[in-house]
């Protein structure tokens, strides 16, 4: 399909596929490089990694900014007559790839590069002492240059500094709807919230299961339930890394979480969502591999396939019928902790707490506020990185009412800062709200849905995914593609009703 | 000191240098995700992983044919006189990988990279199920396309086509020299080993010890080893693949090895060798990573240090006055098995046999000089990959009268040429007579040196290999290298030397 496209691999549109090819073969080269670090890697081979992510990086990024590919974008623009409709919207995410790329001169994307391997190295030594002046010059050095191709991208994409450095993750992100989305939950939270506590209140407390829980145990289990979700490992791996993530690519997926042996349920959960993530990367058609157009269509989506994995099919009644005496059975454990009903109470425990990774999908979005209110703060020059800690404590106070004792369970939890990603934490929420959207659309289209999970077979929702989500790569905007799929643009609706029908009716 | 180099970052060898640092970067990252491919891969990326290796091949390749660089070679060399002993040396060594690639065009670099990965995976399947068949019209593809490698390099290197594709691993390799240095081999080899064999029958026959020999107890034991010899896993891994190798950056070596429960031997020794390797790329200079007088010198030397390591030194009477307890305790064993004499006469018995990685060190070269006279025969057209199984057995029957009873045993046990190293094998037993040379130089400068391996302490060892080799890198040819450190050019007479007082002496 691609080779004879636009005119034959001669005319315009194919060099660009070829460009872009090549774009796409090195990243994900830089993939494998990043995975192994945060992996595999010994420590003694942080700078010369660095060095070698950053070089590809520049090699990658001088790819799409030569001269010739804006000449070959103006000219396959003259032949689009001829473009189909895949072929059109990989050209319209060509030239997206094209402007961010172009916005940001060689040597400050290596200087990003470079400063974010070492802000990222000092921040898991800053983390584990939870000392924030350890990282403090390092977060400012990439802050700097953060700000400095904000402003290049802003000037680029006629759009405002924030929104051009979301664009990145979130295509055509706009920032007065993100945060009017995101305040309008932090608006609603507080009553709901106290609503939540109360019914939950007066319920049974879960009874907690008691451990140790082998790692061991724990490593079979989560393979075993990445599997029912449909991870195949003949084109996956599952390992361990300090700050779980899923990479690799469609045919080759990488999945990490991390294991404690007093507790289960988060690894287990991070499993389930890590394999929502790599499904989608699976589904992505073929025809289109190493293609812009052929790739996930943004954070927002993206995060939306984990957490319908995760939070909407996971963490429901249906899902504990069928997985309690599975999980039972791998701690060779029984009793009235371990019955469907109480892992479920258990997986559900509504909680305000300091660590976003470990936050339940109530609290969850009030995490995503904080730090959304501080990255746009810091990003418009209104928040110095001196100021950080206080900024995080006083923000948690009047989110959620809890101030962090240190900075380890604060403002140094997350690596996303460190590794120079601005704008990328709203997608967490967004992308909850999009799930819960598009469940809700799937139930309705396929009633068998559930009542298949709590079989352990997520054959039929995985069955209406890949035609409405997978499949679609970026052919779409986010909003088009859940359109086509839920009736409507994205929007906070289904998510309350999925809050108030899972936390307030039962 | 690089970056004021040859007139400054502006002058014509300073630019050399920022794309041969390029280079070599990008070379790491394929090291990598090679490293990835044989020890972490699942099966199903086993295409994206060749494209990916390909793709940053061929712009490694590109880099070094840009016209420009010849023009700035002929620029460097009229500025030769500001250049100092190191950079001379590197403009030399620049020039060289820039003969090899100019000589080869890019089509036919990716076609090569692309096909060595069809057949590696072939000869994975083909290898476990002992079928020629299945490997055949992969490994004649590679044969095709490393024959037209070979002519082009040798019209650019005005050699014979088989020195030309040596070259690469052995620099200025010499085809004549080496041919008759084996064939040297293969006519002193059947009465000596006659000798050997009738002296180690009027020995008492080893004790073998009593298995199995668990593997998570072997893999704390060559991680232990590997640690003696000088390893830090700070910058180092031990990991496990089909084939065991070395590889990874001087701050993060990669070593593996393969484990079987029935017995130990093979796998320690393995480990000892591949840290000879890795300490080799550790000595190398830190002021020229990156710069191709700074990598290690070429196979033959690469192999001498892993064969000083390994044969030379641990499978020395020596060594085992040390690790037999260790080995012992590891195993929780005792008993006339496990004394150093036993142990020693277990780590150099000589006996024909049929796998080259596990032939002992007087058969060792005649499996090199099997596969070197019939890689020679291929290179030059006058043996069909068809005719390879049989031409194998004879050439087995000829030089150590055993026939391999299936291709598993015979001409599938190696990846090299699959892969298409043609002109490889030689090194190996060019390294063993290298290494014989260089230990008997450091025997005699430093007297302390075997008797701090009798007690684990590699130190004295390290201390003459350091100055005396790794730390030389690429400035001097192996030759140079060798009169230097040993007073004579490379030659046999030094390891014939050292198998006659190992295995007739004793």
């Amino acid at each position: 399909m691609t080779a004879d496209a636009g005119g034959g691999q001669g005319g315009a549109y194919g060099q660009l596929e070829e460009i872009f090819r090549r774009h796409a073969l090195i990243c994900e080269a830089v993939g494998v490089l990043g995975w192994d670090t945060s992996v595999i890697m010994p420590p003694g081979g942080a700078v010369a990694r660095a060095e070698q992510m950053a070089t590809l990086r520049v090699m990658a990024h001088e790819l799409v900014v030569d001269p010739r590919v804006g000449d070959l974008m103006t000219e396959a623009a003259t032949e689009a007559v001829q473009l189909d409709r895949w072929q059109s919207a990989n050209l319209r995410e060509m030239r997206r790839a094209w402007l961010h790329a172009t916005a940001v001169p060689a040597d400050l994307v290596a200087a990003r590069s470079h400063a974010a391997a070492a802000a990222e190295a000092a921040w898991r030594g800053a983390r584990a002492e939870s000392d924030f002046a350890a990282l403090q010059p390092f977060l400012e050095e990439v802050l700097v240059l953060t700000r400095e191709a904000g402003a290049a991208k802003a000037e680029a994409l006629h759009r405002p500094a924030y929104d051009a450095l979301m664009d990145e993750y979130e295509p055509d992100a706009d920032g007065v709807r993100v945060v009017s989305i995101l305040e309008d939950y932090a608006a609603f939270l507080p009553e709901f919230l106290d609503e939540v506590l109360a019914h939950q209140a007066r319920q049974p407390d879960p009874v907690p299961p008691s451990g140790p829980f082998p790692i061991p145990a724990q490593r079979l289990l989560c393979r075993h339930m990445a599997e029912t979700v449909g991870i195949d490992f003949d084109t996956a791996r599952l390992d361990e890394s300090l700050h779980p993530f899923s990479g690799g690519v469609p045919e080759d997926s990488r999945i990490t979480t991390r294991y404690h042996d007093d507790g289960f349920v988060d690894s287990l959960m991070g499993v389930l969502h890590e394999s929502g993530h790599a499904m989608y990367e699976r589904g992505l058609p073929p025809a289109w591999r190493h293609q812009p157009v052929g790739d996930a269509r943004g954070m927002t989506l993206h995060e939306s396939q984990s957490l319908l994995v995760e939070m909407q099919v996971c963490r429901s009644r249906e899902f504990f019928e069928w997985a309690a005496p599975v999980i039972a059975q791998t701690f060779a454990a029984e009793g009235p902790a371990w019955t469907p009903g109480n892992l479920h109470r258990l997986a559900t425990r509504v909680e305000p707490s300091l660590i976003r990774v470990a936050a339940d999908e109530v609290t969850y979005p009030a995490h995503v506020i904080l730090r959304t209110r501080l990255e746009r703060a810091m990003i418009a020059g209104d928040l110095p990185v001196a100021d950080l800690p206080g900024a995080w404590g006083d923000g948690m106070v009047d989110l959620l009412g809890i101030r962090p004792p240190d900075d380890r369970q604060g403002c140094l939890q997350d690596i996303h800062w460190p590794d120079g990603d601005f704008g990328y934490f709203p997608t967490y929420s967004l992308g909850a709200m999009a799930a819960a959207q598009l469940a809700a659309a799937a139930r309705a289209a396929d009633p068998q849905i559930m009542p298949a999970i709590a079989k352990g077979d997520f054959g039929p929702l995985m069955a209406w995914l890949r035609p409405n989500v997978h499949n679609k790569a970026s052919l779409l905007s986010t909003d088009e593609l859940l359109v086509e799929a839920t009736g409507k643009p994205l929007g906070a609706d289904a998510f309350k009703a999925h809050l108030r029908r899972r936390y307030l009716a039962a």
